[in-house]
């Protein structure tokens, strides 16, 4: 019989080992940051009513998504987002949960898009959001869970740059341009792709504007300075509008409250710039780079929101909330040369060598185990150099080689795998010595 | 506008935080255990060509897989379990990664099944494999994992009952009833739940077995007895089948090397009655079982296969494996009340009166953080009895009480909020005495 050609779908893919491990730290460290903050863990299903997800009318994106009739007859479709979700399961279980509402959710989405420049139409989000409160603390925390995620993952250089929505609607307001709000947030987005001069081209043919109108707003997406600077320098540039007022001083509280949280100056940025795309956003927006990989974009984003949940509930749900990139960052962290080679690798493997010795292998594998190790033991009898062959590919650190001298001395050889140096302890000092080894190695 | 009514498709279920945290916490234990056996992570789409997941061939099980078209116009489905993906995974990715291939793998899978007796269209299966070896030692390991799986989880009383198919099939042999090994695993696999008779009365009616025989395979699957004791009995039932002495053979040996890993007598039980409905299992298979609770069958089962791939490539890769039933699992802690009603919550809850002392409770959440503590903030400055009902319903463990007064005095109170006892103390030792009164609870 002629086999089916083992393959997967365009767009999407296998996870290996080694950038499977990777993805684990990540979510790991991620979940371990959010629930340090009391962020509780949530999930929703993979598939939805198609008017959950879409609307009532909202035929627009439906090409994108994958949407089909289930064997009930009901039009269903896979997430394309984490929010949608989450805006339907506040709606629903908001009474019994109770607000302020802290949650997290990683999970995958499904988007049917262009595989061009990359992209994966199944990929792995990571969203928080802290709902049912108007409190800038809560945007001050979503910056420091922000902080602390892409320090924990051992990036030093990064920067959190945020704005508030209402900066640019007071200077729209003053400009009379309130109207072309949403125009003028998506040409401003393209800005560090594009540059000014094409951002000036495309408000005057999408929002309509002036020579002028479209200075002052350039004026104010390119202010740059130290955060004090900017801050300083706002006022000039939208006036006296009450908006932009009210923005500005949520700016002050904002940082100020970074700054208590020990957030050092250098990775938060006051930035003007930043527009974020969506409409639904109202106040802090936010975007993340990294250092030493500005090209990739923001890796972490995310703002304020009047109203999640509006489609499903006439409870008003104010909130804010982030979204990481966790593909993108695996990515980074692999362009970085941050991977932990071991991460998806034993401490110690032992070679086995005497069939009938099995059982002291085993048991020893079980003792070492208990003594906190994580142990492979090659499952045959083979050659040395096979075995050691398989461990050095698998990225284990110590070999531990007992053959029936050993046994009969007592004794074993533990090997470094990434030197190549062996030494030959007493089978009473392999724990103590495989740990020394192991932090020697570091 | 009216809203549209927040609801999941009928067989599907969000996670609220009190069962994801379980949910986290079984799958986190899981994987650490599997990690400490060597075993790597891996993942696959959701979604494959609809010939991957079901063959050229097979229409019979279609009906309840979610199958679709895409925009492209190809047929794909969702994945029904994590098996096949492995295959088609092995098949395409053996040669990069060699053998033996160690992986775990853990995500949702769909069932449009018929949603009665509790069963749910989405639901989280974990599953590990080892591929490509003919080795016992990996039967051995595959029952061990198991074995420190669930004692990681807490579970006091488990049992892992294990046999071996050539006995069986040796029996059959000696019986001249080869051909009949799937209807009679068939009828074996419903001895628990409908009892001698019936599966007699079966055996008669699928495999057109004779009285004799009939009782003869009974005999078998009703051999009870210590493991020594069944062991000893075995070849007079069996005879001199060549199969089942291969068999008998590998039960001792598997049974040898799991009493050499330690496992205690009572958790690992010789059981000639496990079947496995599946055709695919050609040694051992194994099932395992809750003291607490046996009639929800068994949690976690597996067992050795001849041939994982051979759908998908002709290179031949024999292995073993299993796969814990996640949901059922979850079930079954919430059931047993093994659930730790703090894993989805903060060790240490800070209330917030002095709205002008934001940054100083920013600040002391950051350092409680740095001590290691998971810290929640409130968001706003509300009446004490708001922020502590608060507390109390996420499950908080101690709260930290601080006003006008402490601020002035630089002290705190610490209220256990499981018991409502609270003491002040200098600000100065706070980490100190929450660290003590979180270890005095437990």
């Amino acid at each position: 019989m002629s086999v089916i050609p083992p393959r997967t779908l365009k767009g999407f893919r296998d996870y290996l080992p080694e950038t499977m491990a990777v993805r684990e730290q990540v979510i790991e460290t991620a979940r371990r940051v959010c629930r340090s903050f009391g962020f509780a863990p949530i999930d929703t299903p993979a598939l939805e009513y198609s008017e959950i997800l879409f609307g009532k009318g909202g035929e627009e994106s439906d090409r994108q998504m994958y949407r089909f009739e289930d064997h009930g007859g009901r039009d269903v479709a896979m997430r394309f987002d984490l929010t949608v979700p989450l805006a339907r399961f506040a709606a629903q279980h908001v009474r019994q949960l109770g607000t302020p509402f802290k949650r997290y959710h990683v999970g995958p989405v499904w988007r049917g898009e262009n595989t061009q420049r990359g992209r994966y139409r199944e990929f792995v989000q990571f969203d928080f959001d802290s709902i049912g409160t108007e409190s800038l603390l809560a945007d001050v925390e979503t910056l420091v869970v922000v902080h602390d995620l892409f320090a924990a993952l051992g990036f030093e250089r990064f920067t959190i740059h945020f704005n508030n929505r209402s900066i640019l609607n007071g200077l729209l307001e003053k400009l009379g341009l309130e109207s072309e709000a949403v125009a003028v947030l998506r040409a401003l987005d393209k800005l560090p792709k594009i540059g000014p001069q094409r951002v000036s081209d495309e408000l005057h043919h999408t929002a309509g504007t002036s020579a002028e109108q479209a200075k002052s707003i350039l004026a104010l997406a390119e202010l740059t300075g130290s955060n004090d600077e900017v801050i300083a320098a706002l006022p000039e540039i939208v006036g006296d509008s009450s908006q932009a007022q009210k923005g500005l001083a949520a700016i002050e509280e904002v940082l100020s409250g970074v700054r208590a949280s020990g957030i050092p100056e250098e990775r938060i940025k006051v930035d003007v710039s930043i527009a974020r795309g969506l409409a639904y956003y109202t106040g802090t927006v936010y975007e993340t780079f990294l250092g030493d990989l500005p090209d990739i974009g923001s890796v972490c984003s995310g703002g304020r929101y009047d109203d999640l949940a509006s489609l499903y509930t006439k409870q008003r749900l104010p909130g804010i909330g982030g979204s990481l990139g966790v593909d993108r960052l695996i990515a980074a962290i692999e362009e970085l040369g941050m991977v932990d080679a071991s991460a998806a690798a034993a401490d110690v493997f032992i070679t086995l060598f005497v069939a009938e010795r099995v059982g002291d292998y085993l048991s020893l594998a079980a003792e070492l185990r208990s003594a906190g190790f994580s142990v492979e033991l090659y499952p045959e009898s083979r050659k040395l150099g096979t075995q050691i062959k398989y461990a050095d590919r698998r990225g284990h650190r110590l070999a531990v080689i007992i053959g029936e001298n050993e046994w009969a001395s007592e004794t074993a050889q533990i090997k470094v795998l990434a030197t190549g140096t062996a030494t030959e302890v007493p089978l009473s000092e392999l724990a103590q010595r495989c740990r020394n080894l192991l932090e020697e190695a570091g």
